[in-house]
């Protein structure tokens, strides 16, 4: 497996010149573009890895399941169902979900930025921080991994150039949609999305959504099923942004990107897969990092369609 | 088995009340409000069914994934990849997938009407006549069922009040994306959405999606594995329209509904699943079918997520 | 004065070069991209003319004008203002003013397509030929010219050309706006458009608007100036399309413009004016003609602000 | 004259009934609602004012005017041209302007939120606050009113609710429209949203826009000809949000509202006029306030149509 791997490596190398490395905060733009790594955990439990499966790397968009997770979790599905929605925008990541002069619940999704930012403010704590340090400590439990950490310099990088989300969480503010200081919101926003990871850390992750809340080698389940299975068919209807789409025609499986240049792959009842290449295409999503998918999902007949 | 089909229809009896007749077209306006039907075939052969399973009805919508499939057996993936593009639009059946003035083959999806009427442009014909033939050779084959035919009168009522498919067709045509007589096209669209069916019809349809192709009880695939996995994804994120996300949580299955009232499900490798019942939700899908569909889905573990 | 508009023309020639002839109907792309012209009727009577002001060319949008007219005199302020609205769409001539799924009256404006298709259906007449007489006559009347006639050519072109316009007129006709033939409505309208006329046709109906009805030297008033008013203010705000607000800082006084290359501009209390220069710029305004009437604008002190 | 106003004003008192306070933000729903008071000044400089012309409102968004006309003072036409356009949006005042994920400058507008926050940062002044003296100091010389001041409380009050400004300048700052602290840029147009004044004020500011940059009563200009001549032309086409159609068929003189209640229109070469009444339309304007001036338009004459 881990020879088939390498290869699959090897040919999808030449894609991480097709994307640009993601520039809205400086910060991204330090990693470098050449990069391409996997890991895999079947369900089974045995491991598999190559190329540059150890790198660190920000989390961004996929801390959006994180945060869903979360809220999820402390709130449950009928109060997370009546704040936003589950449809596909047909937007981008950062869309302004504002249809004429009306924003409705349904049109936001935990996916798409103004969404993801709603999931902070449901999520248990006193404080921001204490919301975020919950965020972490659930990351670090889905990934096996105590030591994540977030970014200290993307975070920073992230706090100073977000506009954009600014702009959205005060959009939702101005709706009535959010009642808590805009900053506060985002800290946590900002911190979640500079979380630290590598492709192991998301294929643990990835592992524990396709074995319905179960972690590697362990029987209890950490998140109940019908969490595993709200979060995965979101994956699967949005969680490549606008091209969700084509995702599911070339790969077939419930994922989530971010604009750092990791995929999480959840393959119900098979395994979980890391993925990391920064280099994007127009619409966020690591270029090579979905070729290399591609070509696994087609050599071990992952579709689930 | 029936027995629990039996018991949910009777369970799922009650939402008939909550949804309306399409009246787009008075024809659909004379079905019996009250009917609900099941008709499931497992990929062991097995066939069940519940209620009004054997009563006919029109396709409408359903016929998009007919079309679409005639279309990638014509001229292939590559082809039809370059006229329409495959993401969930965010919005309605009949939406105006005009961006500003732009009118890209990207917006355009085969599962909403602008994609589904570009189609029959797609299929091998000489006539639309030739071309409605063919897609109802084809919905014959994959039924199993050689007596379907087209209810004359829907036909002729899509015919005299599709002023909306009329704008659509002609905008298609205002860009350049649609070369031959409106009204010929048209009419290859409205006879292919005036076929009449069955659940049993519609099982059939779905259980040779969920089975990479073959048909119930034999061997040989009519349809290439490649054209029902593109087909099956599609139908995940935009088989019920602006409701799919929701679908995909509920439901957790590829599935088209169409305002006749039915709807096609696919249960990859598991069956394919026909459902009827013609009160419709805002969105346009059979609020008793779905609410049904939760349920065999719930009992039998059919969510792929 | 001509010696003054002489020398404009001699100035503004250049700007010729700066557009392209319309292109979306072959029959268009004959004129000769060279030719300006201007006519010019002041409140006095005098009449000034330079450049190619007797060139015939076609009405095309400026026929808008005629159609509100006809459609005012025959139905009154009131039954009108319930059809269409009058604000600034702040979209393309041909714009589709549907928001979401919505339609409403109040988003059509009568000098964008759909509206002023709209229009036709609302002047008097047994038939289309009749209300298309109508429009004739009326055109004949204000510019008092009785052998003004369609160009043959032009109308033959609109018609077979026009899937835009068909796209625009289903939709009317979906949202139960429009209750008559498409193609028989579309026909008043294509006709409409194909009159042909010379800068001192538009002069002379620019100087009916500019003086609350009346002729040229003569007292009576062939329209009350409820709807001059009602008429110069929409040419004013929506008269230039998406550049009425660029044309009123400029310019400064109620004008409309036509894809044919003509200007008809009504300067209140002062004069007609008539300007044919076939280049526009990307909204569909003449580039030269604009040009011009700014500086005989500036010259004349014609601004109204 | 004062007759007559008096006259009006007992007709169209009914009308307060039919519209509400402004309620975004709470200091404004103190307003009386009954108020209706009218002050104009004739371009020979004679006075008139009937009802509450001497009580004091907030001048809201008739403040974009003197924005506007601050800018051009320091920067001039061609660079205030070149961050933002002048076509109507066919959108309500705080519209996002943002087509698809694009914001060009074209599209905002100084008499909307976005382009008139925008203004805010082209007046000159090493600080915010030195910008906002800058203003206050206009207002005050086109009132001839040295007593202007902010209304404090209304002041603290847009500041605690202004969550959609605060979105708007959010979002020109992540296109890299708006360099400066957002919240320096929106304390300037919060306080200069706040400034209160009367009937008086606004007939005098009218006055000297109607008078090609003249005080009353005094000769020389206080602001170039084409810098009254661009704001006219921007008021008549956008002055009353997306009611500026309907006003320029029904009034058809420039004029600028303010949700405060206030109006304030600009005669060419005729008169200035101040209205009050805070009772508000859906669109944001005066009800009574538009009756009022619709009556003293049509009595005296004054639509330049």
């Amino acid at each position: 497996m881990e020879e088939l791997l390498e290869q699959l490596i090897d040919e999808c190398k030449i894609y991480t010149k097709d994307g640009e490395l993601a520039n809205y905060i400086p910060e991204l733009t330090k990693a470098d573009p050449n990069m391409l790594g996997v890991y895999m955990i079947s369900s089974d439990g045995k491991q598999y890895s190559a190329g540059d499966c150890m790198h660190q790397f920000t989390i961004q968009s996929i801390a959006k399941t994180i945060l869903l997770l979360q809220a999820l979790l402390d709130k449950g599905i009928e109060e997370i169902s009546s704040k936003v929605g589950v449809e596909a925008t047909g937007k981008p990541f950062d869309a302004i979900n504002v249809s004429g002069q009306k924003l409705a619940s349904k049109n936001l999704n935990p996916m798409v930025n103004m969404g993801a930012i709603l999931m902070c403010t449901l999520i248990d704590g006193d404080t921001y921080d204490e919301k975020f340090e919950r965020v972490l400590a659930l990351t670090r439990e889905l990934a096996g991994n105590p030591d994540i950490q977030i970014d200290e310099d993307v975070y920073q990088s992230e706090k100073k150039y977000g506009s954009k989300n600014r702009a959205l969480a005060y959009l939702l503010k101005s709706y009535g949609m959010l009642e808590d200081d805009v900053e506060e919101v985002l800290d946590c926003y900002f911190k979640s999305c500079s979380i630290s990871v590598t492709c192991k850390d998301l294929a643990n992750i990835g592992f524990v959504l396709a074995n319905r809340g179960q972690m590697p080698g362990r029987k209890e389940r950490v998140i109940p099923v019908k969490y595993t299975r709200y979060v995965n068919a979101i994956l699967m209807t949005c969680g490549m942004y606008d091209g969700s789409g084509e995702f599911a025609l070339r790969v077939g499986v419930p994922a989530k990107s971010g604009v750092g240049g990791g995929i999480m792959a959840a393959v119900p009842t098979k395994m979980g897969i890391g993925i990391y290449s920064p280099t994007l295409d127009e619409k966020g999503n690591s270029v090579a990092g979905i070729r290399l998918l591609e070509r696994i999902s087609n050599q071990l007949y992952l579709s689930i369609f």
